[in-house]
C-alpha cells in the first residue's frame, strides 16, 4: 500500500556533499551578514541612548584610575595586594544610574565594615578555645552567620534595598574569619580591605555622580509623566481613528495605538527605580527625601487607566459594522470625551514634566465630566436606539462604557498627581512670586474664604508632604 | 480679627517635658511589640515558603565546605591564599534556585578563564614595549576592555542572560593585568584563581542541584499555571457573584476577588525565571531545551485576559442597579458563559499542571463558543430591550460585551497550551500507551484520514518542538 520510491544511496551522498559545499562557501558571506547585524544592533544600541556611550566610558576610566595603586610604587607599597579589592570593587558596583552605584557603594562599605569586625571578634573568641576548638568554632560561626543572613535576604524590605550589603556581610565575615585562622596580622589585612574598599568604593561613586550622572530619581520622574502621556495620546488619537476606521477610510496604524503597550508592563522597573532614588542625594528639581513612594502610586493607577485603554485598543483592531445612524449620534461625543480625557492626561504629564502646576488639567477633566454626561444622556435617549438590536449596538455600548470608566480613572491619576505637586512643592504657573508666597495665594483663592486660615493650611500641606516622604 | 491665645511658655516646657519621659518610659514596650512583629514576620517568610529555611541551611553548608580548604593544611598548601576566590565564589554564586545559580557559576568560570588568559596576554604583550610604555599600554587595555564591556552589557540578549559573565570578564581581565605588572609568576597565580573559582562553584552549584533543589524551570510551569487557574477562579465565581450582589444579597469579598491581580504584574517575573530555566539541565518532566518561550507567550496571553477580568471585576464593585427584567435574563446566560469559561480555563490550568492531554477543556471551550453564542442571541431579542434606555441596561451590556471578548482571550490560551503540549510533548489521558504510539494514535484520530501519514505528522510535531525550543 505505502510504497515509496527511494533515490539511489550515491546521489544521497553527493546532495549532502554539495550542501556541505554550498554551506561552505556561503560561509563568509553569512558571517558578513551577521556581523552586519551585529554593528548595526550596537549602533542602534548607542543611538537610542547616548548615556550608555558615557557609561562606558566612565566605567573604563574609573578602572584605569583605580589601577594607578598598582602602578605606581608609593601607593603600591601603601596598600600591598589588599590593592585588587579596589579594583574589585569598582567593577561590582558601578552601575548605570547614580541611585543603583551609590546603593550597592553604601550597602559594601557599611557590610564590610562591621561585619569586618564582627569577624575579627569571632576569630579572637575562636582563639580561646586552644588549637582544635579553633576550626570547629570558626567553621560553626560561619555556618551560622551564612545560614541566618542568607534567609534574612527573603525579607521583603532587606530584599529591596539591602539585599547586596547581606550578601557582603555573608562574604567577608566568612573571608575574615577564615583568613584569620591563618593569618596573625588579621587586624592589618582586614583594615588594608577596608581602606582599598572604600577608595574603590569612593572613586566609583565620584565618578558616577560627576561625570554626566544619571539619576534614577529623574527616571523615574520621567518614565511615569512618559507613561501618563502615552495614555493621553492613545486617548486623543482615539476618537478620531476609531470611528473613520468604521467607515473604512484609513486602516494604516499609527504609532500611538502601540505606545501605550509598555505601560502594562512597567510595574517592576518602577519599583527598581524607586528603590534606587531613594539612595540619591539631592539632584536639580528633587530633594533627597523626595516623594518617590507616591511615584509608585500614580504609576499604578496608570497602569490601572492602560488597562482599559488596551480593552479600548480591541475596538480599533475589530472590523463590526454599525448601523451609521448609531455611528453618527455617538461619534461626536465619543471623540469629545476621548480627546479630552488625552488632553488632560497629557496636561497632567506636562505638569509633571515640568514639575509646574497648572490649571488646563482641571479645566478639561471638567470638559471631560461634562462630554461623559452628554454621552450620558445621549444614551438615555430611548427614541435613537429602539429601532436597533442590543447585539448590533454594543460594541459602540461597550466603547462608551470603557470610555466612561476611564474618566475616573483619570480623576484618581490627577489626584495623586496632586497629591505629589503638594508633597513635592511643583512651582505654581506665575513663577514671579517666592514660591511660600505662592502656595498661600493659591491655597486662598482655591479653598479658604479669607487669608486668615493660609498658615494653618500651609502646616497641613508641610506635614502630608513629610508624612508622604516616609 | 484672628486672636489665638497662646499657652504660657512654661506648661509647654512641662508638656515636652513629659512626653519625653512618656517616651522614655514607653521605649522598652515598642521595643518588644517590634522585635514581636520582627519575629512574626520571619516566621511568616519561613511559613510561607520552607524552602527558604533550607536555602539558608545549604548555603551555611556549602561556605563551611569550602571553608574546609583554608582549615585543614593540606588543601591550604595546595591553593594558598587564593583558597578565598573559592569562599567569595560560593558566596556571590549561590542563589535559590538552580538555573540562577548554574546561570551565575557558569558565566564566572568561562568568563574567568577566558578573562584570565587574554589578560595574561595583554600582560605579556604589554611587556614587550619596555618599562615606560607598559603601565600605559596596561591601562589603555583596561579601559578598552572596559569600557567595550560595560557598553556590550546593554544589548539585550546579553543583559539577560550573560550580564553576570561581562561583568566578572572586566573584573578578571583587569585584575590579572594589574596583578601582572607586579608579580612574575602571573600564570600559576592565574591558574589557582581559576582553579579555586571552579571548585568553589562546582561546591555552589552541587550542593544547589543535590539537597532539596528549586528548579526555576518547575517554579515557572507552576507560576503560569496558577495564574491561569487564578483567573479560572474568578470566572467562576463572578458568574454567582456579579448577579446575586445586584439583588443586594452577599456583599462581602470573596478571595478569588483579588487572587487575579497577581497575574497582572508578573511579567519581569516570567522574563527572569524563564532566563533562569534555559540553564537547567533536565529535571522531573522537563528536559534540557523544554520549550521556556513558549510559557513566556502563554504568560503574555493570560495577562491579556487578566486585563479583561480587571475590567470585570469593576463591575463587581460598583452598586449600579439593573432593572429586574434585564436581570433575569442576562442572568443566566453570562452565569453560565462565564462558568463555562471558568472551568475551562480550569481544566487548562489542571492540564499544564499535571503535564497531560485533557479533552475536558476543549468540551468546556465548546461550551462557552455555545453559551456566547446564546448570550448574543438574547441581546438580538429587540423586545426584550426596547422598553430601556440604553443608560440603564449599559453596564449589564458592557459586562456581557467583556465576557463574549474574554472567549476568544480563552480560546487563544488554549490554543497556546496545545503548543506547548505538543512541544513538550504532554502525556495522553490514556496513560497505558506508549507515549509514541500515543502520539500516533492521538493525532490519526484527530486530524488524519488514515494512518499511512502518520509518520509525517509526528516529524511536524518534532520540528515544531525543535523550532519552539529555540
Amino acid at each position: 500500500m505505502d510504497i515509496t520510491v527511494k533515490p539511489p544511496q550515491n546521489s544521497e551522498n553527493i546532495g549532502s556533499f554539495s550542501r556541505a559545499c554550498q554551506y561552505l562557501v556561503s560561509l563568509p558571506e553569512r558571517m558578513k551578514g551577521q556581523i552586519v547585524t551585529f554593528a548595526l544592533t550596537v549602533k542602534k544600541l548607542g543611538q537610542e541612548d547616548p548615556r550608555r556611550i558615557i557609561h562606558a566610558f566612565k566605567v573604563g576610566l574609573a578602572i584605569t584610575i583605580v589601577s594607578m595603586f598598582y602602578y605606581f610604587q608609593p601607593l603600591y607599597n601603601g596598600f600591598g595586594v589588599s590593592a585588587m579589592w579596589a579594583v574589585l570593587t569598582v567593577v561590582v558596583i558601578f552601575e548605570f544610574t547614580v541611585g543603583a552605584t551609590l546603593g550597592k557603594g553604601l550597602n559594601r562599605m557599611i557590610a564590610t565594615c562591621v561585619a569586618g569586625y564582627l569577624g575579627v571578634s569571632a576569630h579572637h573568641l575562636a582563639d580561646l578555645s586552644g588549637r582544635t576548638g579553633e576550626p570547629i568554632l570558626l567553621g560553626l560561626f560561619g555556618f551560622l552567620v551564612a545560614g541566618t543572613m542568607t534567609f534574612m535576604r527573603f525579607l521583603p524590605k532587606v530584599k529591596a534595598r539591602y539585599d547586596y550589603g547581606f550578601m557582603i556581610f555573608i562574604l567577608t565575615f566568612s573571608l575574615v574569619a577564615v583568613s584569620g585562622y591563618r593569618d596573625d596580622e588579621v587586624m592589618k589585612i582586614a583594615h588594608q580591605r577596608l581602606s582599598t574598599i572604600i577608595i574603590g568604593g569612593c572613586i566609583a561613586m565620584l565618578i558616577c555622580i560627576c561625570i554626566c550622572p544619571v539619576w534614577s530619581g529623574a527616571e523615574l520622574h520621567n518614565l511615569i509623566s512618559s507613561n501618563i502621556e502615552k495614555l493621553g495620546n492613545f486617548l486623543e488619537g482615539f476618537g478620531g481613528e476609531y470611528l473613520p476606521s468604521m467607515e473604512g477610510k484609513s486602516k494604516e496604524e499609527k504609532p500611538f495605538r502601540h505606545q501605550y503597550k509598555s505601560v502594562l508592563g512597567s510595574k517592576s522597573t518602577e519599583e527598581t527605580m524607586a528603590n534606587q532614588a531613594a539612595w540619591e542625594p539631592s539632584h536639580g528639581r528633587f530633594r533627597f527625601r523626595h516623594p518617590w513612594k507616591q511615584y509608585l502610586k500614580i504609576g499604578a493607577l496608570t497602569r490601572q487607566c492602560a488597562y482599559r485603554v488596551d480593552v479600548l485598543n480591541k475596538y480599533l483592531n475589530s472590523n463590526v459594522q454599525m448601523p451609521p445612524e448609531i455611528q453618527e449620534n455617538i461619534k461626536e461625543a465619543c471623540t469629545k470625551l476621548s480627546s479630552e480625557m488625552g488632553k488632560a492626561l497629557k496636561e497632567i504629564a506636562m505638569e509633571m514634566k515640568k514639575m509646574r502646576r497648572t490649571s488646563t488639567a482641571k479645566t478639561h477633566m471638567i470638559k471631560s465630566k461634562a462630554a461623559a454626561q452628554e454621552l450620558k444622556s445621549l444614551l438615555k435617549v430611548t427614541s435613537l436606539w429602539e429601532k436597533f438590536n442590543l447585539l448590533d449596538i454594543l460594541p459602540a455600548a461597550t466603547v462608551a462604557s470603557v470610555l466612561i470608566d476611564i474618566v475616573s480613572c483619570v480623576e484618581s491619576i490627577s489626584e495623586g498627581v496632586c497629591e505629589l505637586a503638594s508633597m513635592a512643592g511643583f512651582k505654581s504657573p506665575d513663577s514671579s512670586v517666592g514660591p511660600d508666597e505662592q502656595k498661600l495665594t493659591e491655597m486662598s483663592s482655591e479653598t479658604t474664604p479669607g487669608p486668615h486660615h493660609d498658615h494653618d493650611h500651609h502646616i497641613v500641606i508641610i506635614k502630608d508632604a513629610e508624612l508622604g516622604a516616609y
